[in-house]
């Protein structure tokens, strides 16, 4: 994704705690407290723009949203979007990094963890950065309950494939896959901006679900 | 496939006892003893006309494979090639069921199950039928040794998907998965007749490995 410079990024990120929080912020949060309530919370590590996380929120009120972003000038399309829903009272927004989300989770505190077109990082030296390394799926595993499970969206065949692989040799199973997701869309399926980029020029949608077998 | 009526079938498969052994006679053949070596043993179920079984035995001197194929019409199609090939030493046919394996072979007597381009059987009530389904992969289980592959081709995209789901939920742990296998074209593949007129079309062949986790 391009990153235009943002200046006004801080401030307005600043102004709005009640949604986003920053990471080293996030640290001590209470998130039953945050949102009142007792509902599984899943969360998106790498939420980009924030049209899947919002459109998750809107669709399913009984369950907590939480999107995580790195890049300020990402996130503040989301918080964006988030107001213009008029902040939806089970979604938050995290500015952070997804390798520290066992600073800003207790064990076992989250039910799923969605990650959506994330980046492939193609190169082999780079394998250690995608988010489906093994280094990250003991990471989700630390933070989400037992039988937790991942939800996993790309238009990119080399990092599906690595990821079948590699969440196998971590142990986990798989639930569901899906090699064109638009083929059969499911009702319930929910776009992405890269999603809906990507489909309209015909490319196929790869998905899974995965489990823990923990 | 199309099933050609071939009412010579029967004659000429039974002037080559060499190659073609029926399910019937198989189940009392020690297989080393045919093969006059302890090479690894290496099995194609649904071997079809014959032309990825006869590639792989000459390319690999070193292991001797069986292709097992259920159709008298079909599987002289495989022997016609068997003989023009000279007959490799290290290569059998057998004239039989992939639901009767357990009856041909010995528990763990084989190194590894190839599956290729098998029936897709869509119909869910037809799962069974699948060679990728459980109750299969539990006889292949039984005559493969400890840590056994199977490995499998098909362009079908939906048996694909079912097959990864089947074999992680039997516990199998993913190996190599490839979802465009001519994309990057490895050196060794050895083509099916289906698998060239197929990828001619464009279409993309799906393969994987999968080692049974015992």
């Amino acid at each position: 994704m391009r990153l235009r410079n943002k200046p006004w990024a801080k401030d307005f990120m600043g102004e709005h705690p009640d949604v986003l929080i920053l990471e080293e912020e996030g640290k001590n949060i209470n998130w039953k407290e945050t949102f009142g309530n007792e509902q599984p919370i899943h969360v998106e590590v790498g939420t980009g723009k924030g049209q899947f996380v919002i459109g998750m929120a809107l669709a399913n009120p009984d369950i907590n949203y939480i999107g995580v972003e790195h890049f300020d000038n990402v996130i503040v399309s989301a918080l964006e979007k988030v107001i213009e829903a008029d902040k939806p009272s089970n979604l938050r927004l995290i500015r952070g990094n997804g390798a520290n989300l066992e600073q800003l989770f207790g064990a076992g505190e989250l039910d799923r963890v969605y990650l959506n077109f994330s980046d492939p990082w193609p190169k082999t030296r780079h394998a250690k950065r995608r988010l489906t390394h093994e280094s990250f799926l003991a990471r989700y595993e630390n933070v989400l309950k037992a039988k937790g499970e991942i939800h996993f969206k790309t238009d990119n065949r080399k990092l599906f494939e690595y990821s079948l692989v590699s969440m196998s040799t971590y142990g986990m199973q798989l639930l569901d896959v899906s090699l064109d997701l638009h083929a059969e869309m499911p009702e319930d399926n929910i776009m992405t901006e890269y999603e809906e980029k990507f489909s309209a020029k015909g490319q196929p949608i790869y998905r899974l679900e995965a489990v823990y077998n923990n």
